[in-house]
């Protein structure tokens, strides 16, 4: 399976400490070596980096590695190939265009025999699951609301669509559009909140602490979220298995099962 | 206005040499500061890299230019800013997915007064006339053909909406989906075709010369089309103002005009 990492803050913060861990997870600390991506809202805009190598080894996670984006939404993801061969059109995040904003996707699991009849502008352009998994998603988001609706009122209906998916088999994603970020577990994702007053985290997979007094303002709270902890010396918190939990402005806003069986 | 790059091949090759003299445009030898982007095709796969430095001084740039991406088609765009602020979402090349492909879009020029109405699924995300432009075109091909179409019965189509979109201002254009180039000439754009007896080309813009006989296969074929010429010593050709223009395995395919009025 694979690893993600997500991040939502109230601040444009750089994510290079908690990249630098995670990336050591793509084929050095762990064996997740077919690939990886990171996403990065800046306002509006969105771009993401994208590669098949793996990411302990990729020229362009060095790049991210050491070139501070400041972003309030940052997915990423690496890779371990369970459906769809190794190529850059199976690499998450996945990115499309809904409601004249971008959405990214990425997906830690494995849904069997899920090809849904994908009839309208969202199609797949790889052969995994997961990028199926969010052409359904913003397809069905898209014949529920004409324009954006509040991410308030968005959790209801993607807590159907994720439970009508996660009938399928494991579905731990992140989803975001820049201004939230969703956050579903399956049976992996944890979080942590990082405010006022902060101290110092010392990362699990590498050799490296950051004291993020130096670095934070008072005022600023940062929500991370990963398949697994990052830090060896913070506190995480595991979501409940089979929830949908939503992130704005750093902090866990909603959360609700996706156990039981929706009436769709 | 801005600087196109576009390249079409036969083979997957790399750009380095044409981007090392691109981006110098971007800050350096020419006044195009206000972002740019560079996205590449590897199969059906696709990364775009897009910043709002200026190329000749962006980390990212430093890696295009150095991490040969090997890729048959790829677009390039150096951005002067005439409609919409500067900001990633404003950067070219645009991206989209239409018939499960990528499909990325640049133009350089300025369409006066050009709000269609977009009520389809391809909605600007940001301000400017090239993006809007980019969706009217995705939307109308999408009506015109469920699925996707040979590039050859795509061209008349293209063809028609171009002209359309160009009665608006100057409107030079580069769109691909991996498998073919699109080049539109409103007023500014030449190509090049280099293939074997291959010779030594050198750029205009840097101090740099390269020997295709040393890089190149005996039957590769490469299109290199861009706004101004990139090397002092080849001879490119410039198309006619006004034409519609396909390559296909680095070589040119069909061209037509756009200038005389369709009906519609």
């Amino acid at each position: 399976m694979c690893q993600l990492l997500g991040m939502n803050c109230n601040t444009p913060t750089d994510i290079c400490f908690s990249f630098a861990g995670f990336r050591t997870r793509g084929g050095l600390t762990d064996v997740h070596k077919d690939g990886w991506g990171i996403a990065f809202f800046e306002g509006r805009g969105c771009r993401s980096f994208i590669d098949v190598q793996q990411a302990c080894e990729s020229p362009v996670a060095d790049l991210v590695r050491q070139y501070p984006i400041r972003s309030t939404n940052v997915i990423a993801h690496i890779r371990k190939a369970t459906q769809g061969r190794v190529a850059l059109e199976n690499t998450h995040p996945f990115q499309r265009e809904l409601w004249g904003r971008h959405w990214v996707f990425a997906h830690n699991g494995d849904l069997k025999d899920f090809h849904p009849k994908l009839v309208g502008p969202y199609q797949a352009v790889g052969d995994t699951d997961s990028e199926r998994a969010f052409c359904y998603l913003l397809h069905h988001l898209r014949l529920e609301f004409a324009s954006a609706p509040a991410p308030e009122r968005m959790f209801p209906v993607l807590r159907e669509l994720a439970t009508r998916i996660a009938a399928y088999g494991e579905f731990n994603f992140l989803l975001s559009n820049g201004d939230f970020l969703f956050a579903h577990r399956g049976t992996q994702l944890s979080y942590i909140v990082r405010q006022a007053p902060f101290s110092t985290a010392r990362l699990k997979d590498e050799d490296m602490s950051i004291n993020f007094n130096e670095v934070a303002s008072p005022n600023d709270r940062i929500a991370v979220v990963a398949t697994q902890p990052l830090t060896e010396n913070e506190v995480w918190t595991a979501f409940e298995d089979r929830t949908l939990n939503l992130f704005v402005d750093g902090e866990l806003r909603m959360s609700a099962s996706t156990a039981s069986p929706v009436n769709v």
